[in-house]
């Protein structure tokens, strides 16, 4: 009769699929200098509080309605937001009929990704890049073509050969993936001068760009400049960006800025009838109300907190480790000298509570590879309090010692 | 130099993406009776304003952590609540490392059938089932084998001769999916025994079962079936459920019950940075203060709506029509005389401001066969006013004597 052994799913799964998960855990080391967490003392829980009772009341009885006021691209008041801000602040002259909503930045690529890309198609990306992306376009089979970056984020030179070199052998790449402002790891910022560029050289080669904005709220000092798809109206900027720098990773909203042609091409890929419509209403009502009182608390306190680990970097590690001075963002690229290979000290570090990603995380090519990164480390400063990211400096500079010799 | 002709996406996308959609709107007539939305005066708006003010307060600023206090899997307190009313309500007995939460069941759907779908691949659903669902495994280029349903379910006898004859053609489905507890369109609920019988049937024939258990909160009368799963430990029944019904679809949230084997499968393909952090705070809270009396005024709502739309239905459309009496759910499947076509005056009903599904929408097979229930509505019941029911159903019943010369 019945059998009561355990059903084998092994090979009852789709051919081709990614590995599984090896754990559903995640890493929370008492120093937390890894992914890019934002700070806890930086949610505006009372004005969060204020805007879900406001927009609940307004139109809480509408979340009884599937894509209630929006339809598919998402709810109409955050659209509308987001259509004030990108004009305000990004230069970006769009209706809300040109942006979709979607669960945050990571499933706005994913669905891009989806869209454009197939097994052995090749894109270009700084080389040095977001690791959530890097990993999509590897899980697709895409190769990717690092271009070198400087002060100013992707060199253009570089990117003109690196097209030069791939047309001479025949191969088109479906995207020029770029972050220009706050550039993730190495912080750099991309002057107006090589945003016209970059445009200039994707509208003689044919090649869209794929503006990820993610960081663009955060500049805290300097000149505030403008996004590519300010430049360009005529479909050569993919545009996205996110509210988890700008508020919280935990809202789970992004969005892409794109031609109906691409939208379109998007929407049944969604397929997932809407992003949360609750968390939608809750953030157009805060940011409609707090757009501006926010972001100037949010910049300030991540300031502070950058002048904090960079003054702990070089309190202990000294003069041979180079932190770089980003405009803004949650993280610094810390250059350690020639030879010093971060990875080592890694497993170390942990058992002392400190977590931290070398530069090779975020690196196009592959750990031997001489580009690689190995004597970087990313530090995101956002997510440890003050004294958190002296003491866990302080530790980490001691476990260097014991593991490297360094810095002494 | 830099041309300013807009760029053409068409040969830039992947091949054999579903077709674009055609427009992001979505349809909502005045006398609105299709898809699946949910009551608005039954959304507990002020319990809402209470659980996001008090989760907040306790929890906010963990909303700066990525997949904070849960991992991977989903928010924890949210886990431990199902934990609870699985227990409890359906007969689940599982602990919170057995469940993942989705952005709401069709996400779950989706990621269910990425891990499971190959083109070419079989899997049995009841003749009449979710169109969402439906959806998915075509544009997987799934053959989907329908069995009918009786108004205790999906019928045994009929599961096991497709069943038969896939083997005899040499064919395992991936899975049978059934929605038990107020199954979609029909209303049926399947009784115990013929659960037992099913499970029986899915170990003999090594086929496991996909549970959409999405309605179960909404059972008004009579006994309350306990889950399939709740039968099984042994992997066989994969569950799926939602806080679309029980409180509204604009959350967005729903879950799987599922094996670590099959859950570490999906996790891979998720790949989303987890499911809205802040919806799954206020929804655990509501629910940990407020699941009992919650559902008690739901479906006490519900059910006068039910009560209303069939006799509005009796009361215009007079004895030859027959809608069912479900014990449950937000929907009534309504049989027209053999001949009636219900497609034909959908035209004329919109233009009149009334939206109705006919019953081949939800059909497994095509609308020329003759399963298709082309003689059917579903009705949903729960958006309407009462006054809008009572309306809508007078009008639609003056629509199909103008177009088809009955009920008169």
């Amino acid at each position: 009769m019945s059998s009561t052994t355990q059903f084998n799913y092994a090979d009852h799964f789709a051919k081709g699929l990614p590995p599984p998960s090896a754990s559903a855990t995640v890493d929370n080391p008492t120093y937390n200098f890894i992914l890019g967490h934002t700070c806890p003392d930086l949610v505006p829980v009372e004005g969060l509080v204020e805007a879900s009772a406001r927009a609940l009341r307004k139109d809480g009885p509408g979340l009884a309605i599937n894509l209630h006021n929006g339809g598919l691209l998402g709810y109409l008041p955050l659209r509308e937001f987001l259509v004030l801000k990108l004009g305000r602040h990004r230069g970006i002259d769009v209706t809300v009929d040109d942006i979709l909503i979607t669960s945050g930045s990571q499933p706005a690529a994913m669905l891009l990704n989806a869209a454009l890309l197939e097994p052995g198609d090749t894109v270009i990306a700084e080389n040095f890049s977001y690791v959530g992306m890097l990993g999509d376009m590897r899980m697709r089979k895409v190769n990717i073509v690092g271009v070198p970056v400087d002060e100013h984020g992707m060199r253009m030179d570089a990117l003109a050969s690196a097209l030069d070199d791939l047309a001479g052998r025949g191969v088109t790449p479906k995207y020029i993936y770029t972050i220009p402002t706050v550039q993730n790891p190495t912080g750099s910022v991309m002057p107006m001068e090589r945003r016209r560029r970059m445009l200039e050289i994707s509208k003689e080669r044919g090649v869209p760009i794929l503006e990820d904005d993610c960081y663009a709220d955060l500049v805290f000092e300097g000149e505030w400049e403008k996004a590519i798809r300010s430049l360009d109206d005529s479909g050569h900027v993919l545009h996205m960006g996110s509210f988890s720098k700008n508020l919280a990773p935990g809202v789970r909203l992004g969005y892409v800025v794109a031609p109906w042609e691409v939208l379109s091409q998007l929407l049944p890929l969604k397929g997932d009838i809407g992003t949360s419509t609750f968390g939608q209403m809750v953030v157009a009502d805060f940011f409609h109300n707090h757009y501006e009182e926010h972001l100037e608390t949010l910049r300030s306190g991540l300031r502070k907190k950058r002048d904090t680990l960079s003054a702990a970097i070089s309190e202990h590690f000294g003069p041979s480790v180079e932190p770089n001075h980003p405009r803004g963002g949650i993280y610094l690229w810390v250059k350690f000298p020639d030879g010093v290979d971060t990875r080592k000290p890694l497993a170390a570090a942990r058992k002392e509570g400190i977590g931290y990603n070398p530069g090779s995380d975020w690196a196009v090519y592959p750990a031997d590879d001489r580009r690689n990164g190995n004597n970087y480390i990313r530090f995101c400063y956002a997510l440890p309090t003050e004294d958190e990211i002296w003491k866990g400096i302080e530790l980490l500079a001691q476990v260097f010692q014991r593991e490297l010799g360094f810095p002494s």
